[in-house]
C-alpha cells in the first residue's frame, strides 16, 4: 500500500497548495494594497503551474493503476475514484490549450470591462467569440461517451449534471415563475429600508455571532463583492459590504456564511484529501441560498434581524425587515434581483450559453436575445447592453456552464429546508429565539460531512429521499404571490 | 544560453515562493484567527518542502555547470555566483540533519516559552544541549576551506563575515562603551513620556506620511512584535505596537520603514532574480537602525515628531520628547535598550554563542556566564533567569550567528550616516521639515540598489570608502554621554 501513501500524500500537499491560493486571493481583495497586484499576478501564476505539474503528473496514475484493484475501506475507494476523475480531466486538456485559456480569460474581462464601462457591445464581441470558441473546443477534450460539449463543462462546477436535466428543470421553472411574478408584484411589493450603515454592521456582528462567528476561528471583513474564503478548518473568512439605504448586507452576511459553515462541517477523517471540501457549485450555493433565503428571509427570523438593529441605533418592526427583505420587483440586474425572480435571471443565462456553445445562437446577436429573453421571461425592457447582456463577468473570464448553479442552488436549498422541517418540525420558535443548532447539525449529518464522497445528484437524493424537484421552491415563493 | 533561461525562471519561481511564504507567515501574525495555525503550518510546511526540492534540485548544478565558463554580462555573472553559493550552501546540509533541526527548532521553542514562563532553566536545558549540537554539525557541513562552525553559520546571515572580524570590532566595542554608559546615565538619564495611544497613532500615521507612506503601495498594521514584511516591490507591510505610557511607536515604525524601504530601491533589474532583496541580516538592520538611531533620535526630526504628536492632541517641546528618546540607562532586556547600551546585550550574546558553539563553555553553565557579562559590561545585576540567558527565543529556535548582526546594524547605520553628512552636508534643516528625499536618494544609490551583488563588508567599503569601523557609532553615542 505505499502507493496509497504517496497518493494521499501528494493531495494533502495539492489541498495546503490550494489553501494558499485561497489565502492569496482573499488578501488581494481585502487587505492588499492596489499596487501589489503585478506581484500577485506572478504569485499566482507560479502557484498555478506548480499546481498544475503536481495534479498531472505521470506517476499519480501510475498510483491510481496500482490502487484500482486494491481492496480499500470506503474512504480510500472515494479518494481513488475521485482522484482518478480529476486527473483524467485535467489531463485531457492539452497544454497549449489550457495556456491559450488562461490568456483568453484575462483578455476577455479586460475587454469586458471596458465594453461595460463603453456601454458597447461590439468592443467585447471578438474576445466573447474567442471565448466562445475556445469553450467549445475544452469542452470536447472533456466530453466522455456521449456527452455534448456543454455537459462535459458542466463537469467543471457540477459533476454528473446533464444538460436534458437543466433543460427539464428550468423548463419547467420558465413556466412556473413568471405568472407568479406577475401577483407577488402586487402582493409583495418591493419596498426599501434606510439603514444606516453602523446599524447594519451592528446588525451583521451581532446576528453572526448568534450562529457561532467568532474571533477564534473566523474572520469578518468587507470587500466590493461579498466571498467566503476557507484557509482552514477553522480559519473561515467572509466578507460583506454596506450601503446606506439597504439591507443587502443582512442577507449577504447569512449567505457567505452558508458557504463557510458547508466547508466547515465537512467530516474530520476527509481533510486534506481530495474529498474535503463542498461537493459542487450547486450544492455550495444551496447551502448559502439555505441561510438566505429560508433562515435571515424567515418571517420568525426577522424579530432576531429586527432587534440586532435596534441595539445598533435603528427601530424598525419585525414586519417592515420581513417585508422589506421579500418584496419582488422584476428588474434588469441579476445580483439584486429577489428571491421570485432571480432563478428567471439564470434561466436565460442558462439558455443562451447552452445556444452560443453548441452554436445555435451567434455571439453577435447575443443583445437582441437577451432582450427578448428578458421580456419573455421577467417581462422587462432592457435599457443598454450595460444594464443587459454586459453585466456579469463570467463569461468574460470564459466560464461557461456556471452560471446554472446559482438557480440549482435555490431549488436544492427549498428542497433541503422541506426536508429539513418535515423531520424537526417547523422551525419557526427556535429562528424566533436565532437558535440554529438543530439546522446546523441537520445540514452536517444530511450534506456537509460528506465533502466530495456524493455528487449532486446522489447527494440531493440521499439527503432529501428525493430526486431534484421545482415544486419546494416553488412552495417557497407562493406566499410571496399571496397563495 | 538555454541554461541562462531555464536558471532565471527558476529563480523567479523560488523568488515568487518566498514572497508567497512572507504574506502567509504575515497572515498568521496580523490576519489569521487563532484557530488557523494547525492548517498555516501544513501550508507553510508544504511550502518548505516546495521551495527545498526546486532550490536543490540536481538540474540547477548542470545550468550553473553549463554558465560558469559561459560569457555573462554583469547581472547575470552575479546570478550564477551568487546562485552556485545558495546551491551549494543548501546541498550540503544532509535531507536526515534538516528534518532533525526543524524538528528541534519547533521543540526548542516550545520548551523555552515554557521554562521561560516557569523562570526555569532547567527545563530548557536539554533542547537548549540538543540545538547547540546540531547547529554545530550543521556549521561543519556548511564549513568551507578553514571555516570554523560557526564562521560557516554566520554565513546565513552574512555571508562573508569572519569571526575574527566579530570578535575585533565587538572586543573593542567591549572596551569603548562601558565608560560612556556610566557618563550618559548622568547626563542624559532615562525618562518617560506619558502618550496617549490615540495620539501615538495619528503621529505614526502623520510621520509615514512624510516619508512616502502611501496606501497605493503600503500597510501599516498592529502585530504583538513589529516586524516588516516585503510581498513585492509595491506591497510593502510594516507593522508597530502601541503601549500607553512609551513612545517605543514612533521609533518601531521609523525601524520598520527602514527594513521596508530597503527592500523597495532595490533596482528593478533584479526584480524576481535571487539578487533581489537585502543582501544580509547586518546590512538590513543597518537601514532599519539607521531610520531608528540617525532620524528618529535626531534633535532636529524631534520637531517634526512633535508636531504630529501635538496633532493626535498631546502637546510636548522637541526638546523634551528628544530627550525622552534618546534617554539611557542599562537595563536587563534588550529588547528596550538604549542606544547606547543596545549593541553591549549584543556583544554578551555574541561571546556566550560563539563559546557554546565551540565547546568552550558548557550550556549548563549559560546563566551564570550571563550574569557574570551582564555585570562586567552593563553593570547590571539580573534578577532571574527568565529575565536573563532566557529573554530571547533564537537559541530555542536554533539560531545562532544571528545575534551579531543587530549589532553590526548599529555600527554600520553610524558609518553610512557620517558618509550620508559628509557627502550632502548636515541633515538638520532637511530634518526640521521633515525632508528626506535627499537621504532615501542617497541610500538608494550607495546601498539599496545594489540588493544582493554585494556582500556586507564590500558594500560598506563601496559605499562609506571604507571598512567597517566603530568610530561613527561612538561619535555618535558620545553627546548621550555629554561629550
Amino acid at each position: 500500500m505505499q502507493a496509497l501513501e504517496k497518493l494521499r500524500d501528494r493531495l494533502a500537499e495539492l489541498s495546503d497548495l490550494g489553501s494558499i491560493e485561497m489565502l492569496l486571493q482573499w488578501d488581494q481583495l481585502v487587505m492588499m494594497p492596489a499596487g501589489g497586484a503585478g506581484a500577485r499576478a506572478q504569485q499566482l501564476g507560479a502557484l498555478a503551474r506548480m499546481t498544475h505539474e503536481r495534479s498531472t503528473a505521470a506517476e499519480l496514475g501510475e498510483w491510481l493503476d496500482e490502487l484500482e484493484g486494491a481492496p480499500l475501506d470506503d474512504i480510500d475507494g472515494d479518494i481513488v475514484r475521485v482522484a482518478r476523475r480529476d486527473w483524467e480531466r485535467a489531463r485531457r486538456i492539452p497544454e497549449e490549450l489550457a495556456v491559450e485559456l488562461a490568456r483568453a480569460s484575462t483578455d476577455g474581462q479586460e475587454s469586458w470591462q471596458l465594453a461595460r464601462a463603453a456601454d458597447d457591445f461590439s468592443a467585447f464581441l471578438p474576445a466573447l467569440e474567442r471565448n466562445v470558441e475556445l469553450a467549445r473546443e475544452r469542452g470536447r477534450c472533456l466530453a466522455e461517451e456521449g456527452q455534448s460539449p456543454y455537459e462535459a463543462l458542466l463537469g467543471d462546477y457540477d459533476y454528473g449534471l446533464s444538460t436534458q436535466d437543466l433543460r427539464r428543470v428550468f423548463g419547467d421553472l420558465a413556466q412556473a415563475l413568471p405568472p407568479l411574478v406577475t401577483e407577488a408584484t402586487l402582493a409583495s411589493p418591493r419596498r426599501s429600508l434606510e439603514v444606516p450603515v453602523a446599524a447594519q454592521q451592528a446588525a451583521v456582528a451581532g446576528v453572526l455571532r448568534r450562529l457561532g462567528v467568532d474571533s477564534e476561528s473566523w474572520r469578518v471583513d468587507v470587500s466590493a463583492h461579498p466571498f467566503t474564503t476557507w484557509i482552514g478548518t477553522r480559519d473561515s473568512r467572509v466578507t460583506t459590504r454596506y450601503n446606506d439605504g439597504d439591507v443587502e448586507s443582512l442577507l449577504s452576511s447569512l449567505h457567505e456564511y452558508g458557504h463557510a459553515l458547508y466547508e466547515r462541517q465537512v467530516a474530520p477523517a476527509l481533510e486534506r484529501t481530495n474529498l474535503a471540501g463542498g461537493t459542487s457549485m450547486s450544492v455550495h450555493e444551496s447551502q448559502s441560498k439555505l441561510w438566505e433565503n429560508h433562515v435571515a428571509r424567515h418571517p420568525a427570523f426577522a424579530e432576531v434581524l429586527a432587534a440586532e438593529l435596534a441595539a445598533g441605533g435603528f427601530a424598525v418592526t419585525a414586519a417592515d425587515l420581513h417585508a422589506t427583505l421579500v418584496g419582488v420587483a422584476p428588474s434588469v440586474i441579476r445580483v439584486s434581483a429577489d428571491p421570485l425572480t432571480y432563478p428567471l435571471h439564470i434561466i436565460l443565462r442558462f439558455e443562451l450559453e447552452l445556444a452560443m456553445i453548441e452554436g445555435a445562437l451567434a455571439v453577435a446577436d447575443l443583445p437582441e436575445a437577451w432582450r427578448e429573453g428578458m421580456a419573455r421571461l421577467l417581462g422587462v425592457e432592457v435599457p443598454s447592453d450595460a444594464l443587459g447582456c454586459l453585466q456579469d463577468v463570467h463569461w468574460g473570464g470564459g466560464s461557461f456552464g456556471y452560471f446554472p448553479s446559482y438557480a440549482l442552488g435555490c431549488l436544492i436549498a427549498a428542497q433541503l429546508w422541506e426536508t429539513l422541517e418535515a423531520e424537526l418540525g417547523a422551525r419557526d420558535d427556535d429562528l424566533r429565539q436565532g437558535e440554529v443548532g438543530e439546522i446546523q447539525r441537520w445540514l452536517a449529518e444530511r450534506v456537509h460531512r460528506h465533502g466530495r464522497r456524493l455528487d449532486t445528484i446522489p447527494l440531493v437524493e440521499q439527503a432529501t429521499g428525493r430526486a431534484l424537484e421545482i415544486d419546494p421552491f416553488l412552495r417557497y415563493v407562493a406566499p410571496l404571490a399571496g397563495l
